[in-house]
């Protein structure tokens, strides 16, 4: 049987999974495909921690540059983690003509548009399931299933540790840092949890996303990106109490009227990550813990919706697989896309404060007569229109919460309103600001 | 800008679809693609009937043979209806060398094992992404998505006319007619909705996602296939009591442990359609209306779950342009696969009186004492444990409903039993009895 040469740069967690289910499933992959995945070579500096399955001594090394130099190698696998020597890692493999795959958010995100324009030159495939929502096959879906679609939208739950951090908050009423101290205990956080919590994972995967959808290499300076480290339990509650659950979304929209035949327009999208109120009757407010879910929104195919483990050993790995083979295919063919496709029809990322939403605005003020006409007038005098009020009760003498949602406002209006709320002498605390995804 | 000649066969509701945003996304497809996807025949025997965008005269034609025998035609799509000339026509097609794509879901289950053997004699691609479950990308997913994964189990609501009754069954506690009648106003089902409510068209969407998953066609003879016709208003009732939903699934299944290294085993699988009970946290529980949802577990992905629109005009026609674009792709690839890769892991079908399950169970009992003691001991007799019951009231002097959940049993087991229970003077009507899908 025909063997396809794999290396495979970076033996932590995802690599060994990759290289567990290889040797696991050999026989039902030799079967399905009609040729082998077979690895030649793995790169990593510690040959010593254990591993689910060890590979013999003379397969390992610690030099990436022995992959790429690999005459035997075709497939050269990067799993290393960090940006700087994966880059350098990728590109001297598509220098020596090797199909990439790689499960590297951050460096497609940061510089995906090198990477694919040099790949494109040289005719060499990257493959990159793994990058968004792991086990979920998003990217092989909005590259190949929605080809004739039009992304009306893609609202997606892409980082694990965070929704896992929000579910708990939910069920247990946590506040944040128990959450957070709970989820790293279960190993769903990292001991530095930074990029899950400041929104920067789930912007990477945001990125990635629109830039498959949209045909251009999103900037990640152009997007905006709020993690959730200001939601309360209290938060929580008070949404629940409206009919929504708070979840950290990354939300990509582009309007409906961008590409009127031979127009040249360029329609600014909108990419942004935060928390936001979700109605508890849509099925992403059903997505709970660990798991990752996108919805797609394409004007052909209606509404979509995918989930699965976004993260963790086995999930990556088999992603990781899928391109595998997919690259297996790649190697004899000729190659109409190198893994993305430039397609001009939008072009531009919208200023956030452009952007118009739906907010939750809760306020701490004191508990007295005329203190909602007055915020009521501020919101009015800014064309801010409220939808719904609840107050709920604090103790005597206490500054009460006072939760609104208002209708859709720009940023910019409300950032201007939000200033002059704070400086009123009835507002106590900082004015809390979440917005809200109406999904209709 | 090269052209991929493309000939339709069918120009119904979903043919109709796939010319009007082949033409109206023409631009975003080429940009995508690099080539274009050129419509050059469409063959009907009806040219007269509005469509949404009529085609030049020129292109139209009532044979499909035009197609088959047109030199500049490289794909030959599928959207006839029925069995026996869609067979006819895509074998000629194959014989010509020309890719099939199809959404004739009865056509592959009936036909496929024959369909796949002269494909792969010819190396001539057959593509069916719109085939199951329209604009969700199930089948895509199966082949190449999970292709490192022994597929665990597949469980689907792959019928959107069925789910659409139960959906409004549940929600306003419609009786079956009553919501069917209100299906047909809407559209949403046949004036002859005979497969829709019998369960055939989700079961031949089941044996094609058997087929994928397991390597072999699956023969509809081997299955298990009830429809929807004899759930009642009350069932929906009592299963929401007792935390359920009701929804017609396709459930596919392999045991855990077939595939031990070396071995030649045969696994039976599971392949049956049936109304079934969904435990209401279960997000399959959640899919309403005419969406179709499918949950894919795999070995090493773990827990999945794709959405959508399973039919109509747009989410199909989306999938068969998606096919048109894989399809254009192949035209110049060595094929390893020419769409359906037998890998016999597997290779048959578990007979239903031997597959296990839990079930409710609804009976109509004279309401005296002793009544639930002499059921019971019935049940025990045949080693058949009970997990809950509720016993509504009822009128004075007529018979009341008793329902039971029960264990793990075989089909076997349960007719034996229910036709002891059927027999006792006590049960006034014939029983009940639909599957539980516990899902854990």
């Amino acid at each position: 049987m025909r063997q396809i040469g794999i290396g495979i740069a970076g033996f932590g967690t995802i690599g060994a999974g990759v290289y567990k289910h290889l040797v696991g499933n050999r026989r039902l992959l030799c079967e399905r495909l009609g040729l082998e995945l077979s690895v030649r070579k793995i790169a990593d500096l510690d040959h010593e921690r254990p591993r689910p399955l060890m590979p013999p001594k003379s397969m390992l090394t610690k030099r990436w540059e022995d992959i790429v130099e690999d005459p035997e190698i075709q497939v050269a696998v990067e799993l290393m983690g960090g940006i700087d020597l994966p880059l350098r890692y990728v590109m001297a493999a598509i220098e020596h003509g090797k199909i990439v795959v790689t499960a590297n958010k951050a460096l497609l995100a940061e510089h995906g548009a090198e990477i694919f324009r040099v790949a494109t030159e040289k005719n060499v495939p990257v493959f990159f399931e793994a990058a968004v929502a792991g086990g979920v096959p998003i990217i092989k879906s909005l590259r190949e299933a929605f080809v004739a679609n039009h992304i009306r939208s893609i609202h997606g739950i892409v980082n694990g540790t965070s929704n896992y951090i929000l579910t708990r908050m939910t069920q247990s009423g946590l506040g944040f840092a128990e959450a957070l101290k709970e989820a790293q205990d279960a190993g769903y956080a990292e001991a530095n949890p930074a990029l899950d919590i400041n929104g920067w994972d789930a912007a990477h995967k945001a990125i990635i996303l629109a830039s498959l959808a949209y045909g251009f290499w999103v900037n990640g300076k152009d997007i905006h990106v709020e993690g959730i480290e200001s939601v309360t339990a209290a938060d929580i509650e008070f949404a629940q109490k409206m009919g929504y659950k708070i979840k950290l979304l990354a939300v990509i929209k582009a309007e409906g009227d961008c590409e009127a035949p031979g127009s040249e327009s360029k329609c600014p999208i909108e990419v942004r990550v935060h928390p936001t109120l979700v109605p508890q009757t849509h099925v992403l407010a059903s997505v709970n813990g660990v798991f990752n879910a996108i919805a797609v929104h394409g004007d052909v195919v209606g509404e979509t919706l995918f989930y699965g483990r976004g993260a963790g050993q086995d999930a990556t790995a088999s992603a990781v697989i899928s391109d595998l083979a997919e690259a297996a295919v790649a190697i004899d063919t000729p190659r109409p896309n190198c893994g993305f496709q430039p397609h001009g029809l939008y072009g531009k990322c919208k200023p956030i404060d452009e952007i118009v939403s739906q907010y939750y605005l809760r306020l701490s003020v004191t508990d007295k007569p005329g203190v909602l006409a007055q915020i009521a007038s501020l919101l009015a005098s800014r064309e801010i229109g409220i939808s719904s009020v609840i107050q709920p009760e604090a103790l005597e003498g206490e500054p009460v919460p006072l939760v609104l949602m208002v209708h859709d406002a720009t940023q910019g209006q409300m950032n201007a309103a939000i200033g002059e709320i704070a400086a009123l002498e009835c507002v106590k605390r900082a004015p809390q600001v979440i917005r809200v995804e109406p999904f209709c």
